[in-house]
């Protein structure tokens, strides 16, 4: 039954809050396609804020941005063999152009490593032009047959990022550099205690030899695979050819690599702090991190709190933060109260007659319901005490998502009881498993290898599954 | 001929010297589709630049960023009848998705108004749903014959904004609004004398009842229409059914605007600044605004002129300025000065032993070629004289440009003046003709209206072409 946001709970029905909550908080609409999103400003403001924590990332550790066609030919795809197995059956295809039939059919995008190997073997010469390191922020398409806002859409929004090197060394220390940075930014700018770890082979990008991912734990226990990282090898410098010339005049094959985090990583962040009263979002994030509601009930009251609820929104604004004041006029602040808390808002400022009066206002946080998360501070006060507060939301909400991680995940040493875990959550087992070992656990329970976490315990124990020996831990769940 | 730049002169082949700028000083590049380009990190931070300069001046304007799906069913661009008509012949056209062939073709957006039109249509209900205001950063396809890097390609980048309002003097003013925006930014970020006006019914929008333009002179006395935003009326709202309930509980048609620009103004800056030496980037949008040489000859130097010259970087950056040291070890000063002249770096910083003793360093401003445009100023007086030539440099190309495009606009008042007068550049004069009048001047002249100026001299004059009263200033001229 839906509460007064007219959200169901998330106990009820995980999938059904999910998905009007996305809708009711205004972060996206769907597309007239089937299948495709419109990302309305509330949900985009997220996008923007994400993309320049991110971007700054990127630049410092010394990427630049360029941007690539989104046509591609179809030849191209069909260079490296493994990569045309995965992405041939999502392509959306071009056949007409200017009114003509085209001679070569295009596909649009799903991904550029072709179109980015074809060009990079024209621009790599010598051991001088490299490394190339670029990053892409676009949006790329794959014909899904079910999707689901954020998570799974026709077209979607990410940054791709496409680097080539001199040696295998450095190649993959860039894969795992670019790792640390999705981590570090999923902690640090969303609150997300993720899972850095290595793919299983069945689970790799299709092309890498090796592929590095984020496991994040989503309210309902299941896997969002939040971003990846892939050491390509040689494979598509084979493929399109990417050589060099080396120090000593030799011709070398290129190693390459790419990685990317998309608009998926917004489900995420919906599912990870969200709550029955709709979003909570990380306060780094927030495209507002304060709403300021201003409480009054004759006109004469009005100019004056309008006034100081103005001031308020200046002085926060001047010491760099987002704020916003709610002067509509037609709605009463409870109404107000609701929406911004189904919006996520961090921090809500509350202010009327008495706090004019008593030089106070009270302070609101979403992270903490009711009476609780509520508290009247001096005006004089009140800067200090929302940039402690933004700051303690973070924490919170990172602490929180980790204890509830933590809790939902189970070290299993048989069948039995890894059934049980990946019923509510991860199941932490030794593994020493095959390929057809990882499918049959999936038909039988729905469940994937999610990563080999790259903290391992060390030392031995026995495979969950298998009965042999094992010397790494892995990470199976069910996921988005 | 070319120059050691490896360009020919502006004089000897304009068209030559454009095309050879734009691949060596490594904007952009040809993608493998024909009419596709790839934009290189260089040329893409300077879009970045220009979306910066952008985009803070449409949010102080009340609008709000959002993404809209690429794919556009065929049977909405059938909706609006002239709009169908001005863009059926340019469209690219998805037929398969996943591998399928799909029951309604999509096409790629060439432009997104009938998208937004019907989406507009769901979301508005109320006067109080009004004014919606967005913008949307994307990039969009339209199938040209003949292709330009930056000017005219088959996919290009932009921005395009789209609101919705209650009345047709709200819809006028938005349209007005964003035209002084793009003056503004053009002028005063990229130091482009731009001449805002209005279009003729031949060169408006299809679908529009008025589009405003700004126009700016390119350096072979060309124009180039740099921006354009489009007064709707109420032809998409008809065509889309965008009604709001007003406050008397009765159903009105909506009123919209589109407003646009695109990396075409890349193009225009190139060509409005550029000179036989290469690009003259305006100092507010370029990518790097100093570029530090140092300049040594023994090893034991090296160390001493590069630590200095990192110090001047960290110095300037601190002072906000965009900043690199060219730290290249293969490469001479001497090609140096000429790769950073070709890139139009607007200020350079030579940095050598002697230098280090005596506390100064040289400055050269870009703008202005030669010993003339050298100096050596004190170390300490460095970021002060750097702001300093910076803001010179913006007046200067802004006025130079100024100077360019009134020399070469001639005011005339029979044909055969106007005749000589679009061969080098714009013609002024008194109008009073039809659009057919309009294409048979094309026809004969290759010349069109390029704008009806806002800033009319008032009074009355002969029509130049049919010797009818005037009571309005046309500007002519052969455009890109």
């Amino acid at each position: 039954m839906a509460n007064q946001q007219g959200l169901v709970s998330r106990a009820e029905d995980f999938n059904e809050w999910y998905n009007t909550l996305v809708l009711k908080a205004d972060l996206a609409d769907y597309g007239p396609v089937r299948g495709t999103m419109i990302i309305k400003p509330y949900g985009w403001a997220l996008w923007e804020n994400i993309q320049r924590a991110l971007d700054w990332r990127f630049k410092a550790t010394g990427h630049e941005n360029a941007a690539f066609p989104m046509f591609i030919p179809m030849s191209f795809l069909e260079k490296e063999a493994s990569h045309v197995k995965g992405f041939a059956p999502e392509l959306a295809v071009v056949t007409h152009g200017g009114g003509e039939e085209l001679t070569e059919p295009l596909a649009v995008r799903p991904t550029s490593e072709t179109i980015i190997g074809h060009t990079y073997a024209r621009w790599i010469q010598s051991y001088r032009d490299l490394p190339i390191k670029l990053n892409l922020w676009n949006s790329v398409v794959r014909w899904e047959k079910r999707t689901k806002l954020f998570l799974r859409t026709l077209e979607f929004y990410w940054q791709e990022g496409h680097t080539a090197h001199a040696t295998a060394e450095e190649a993959l220390a860039e894969t795992r550099q670019m790792l640390d940075v999705y981590t570090d930014f999923a902690r640090n700018e969303a609150a997300i205690p993720v899972i850095p770890g290595e793919k299983s082979e069945n689970e790799r990008f299709a092309g890498a030899e090796m592929t590095l991912t984020i496991e994040a734990m989503m309210g309902d226990g299941r896997a969002l695979q939040s971003a990846t990282s892939h050491f390509m090898g040689q494979n598509f410098a084979r493929a399109f050819e990417i050589r060099y010339l080396d120090a000593n005049n030799e011709l070398q094959y290129c190693w390459t690599t790419s990685w990317g985090l998309s608009t998926r990583f917004i489900g995420a962040i919906i599912m990870t702090h969200g709550d029955d009263q709709g979003l909570v979002l990380p306060p780094k994030l927030a495209p507002i991190q304060v709403i300021v509601v201003p409480i009054f009930r004759q006109e004469e009251e009005r100019t004056r709190v309008l006034e100081a609820a103005r001031a308020i929104q200046q002085e926060l604004q001047d010491n760099g933060l987002r704020v916003k004041v709610d002067e509509r006029d037609n709605l009463t602040p409870g109404f107000k109260f609701n929406e911004w808390e189904l919006k996520g808002v961090p921090v809500r400022v509350e202010i009327g007659p008495r706090d004019l009066q008593n030089e106070t206002v009270m302070l609101a946080r979403r992270d903490v319901p009711g009476r609780e998360g509520k508290e009247s501070v001096s005006r004089s006060g009140l800067v200090a005490r929302v940039q402690e507060l933004l700051a303690a939301i973070h924490d919170n909400l990172l602490e929180r998502a980790t204890q509830f991680r933590d809790s939902h995940t189970v070290a299993v040493s048989d069948y039995g009881a890894f059934k049980e875990a990946v019923e509510q959550g991860f199941a932490r087992v030794w593994w020493a498993g095959s390929s057809e070992d990882e499918k049959r656990i999936q038909e039988e329970t729905r469940a994937t290898l999610r990563c080999i976490p790259l903290e391992q315990p060390g030392g031995e124990g026995t495979c969950f599954y298998t009965g042999r020996p094992a010397t790494q831990i892995a990470i199976f769940g069910r996921s988005y």
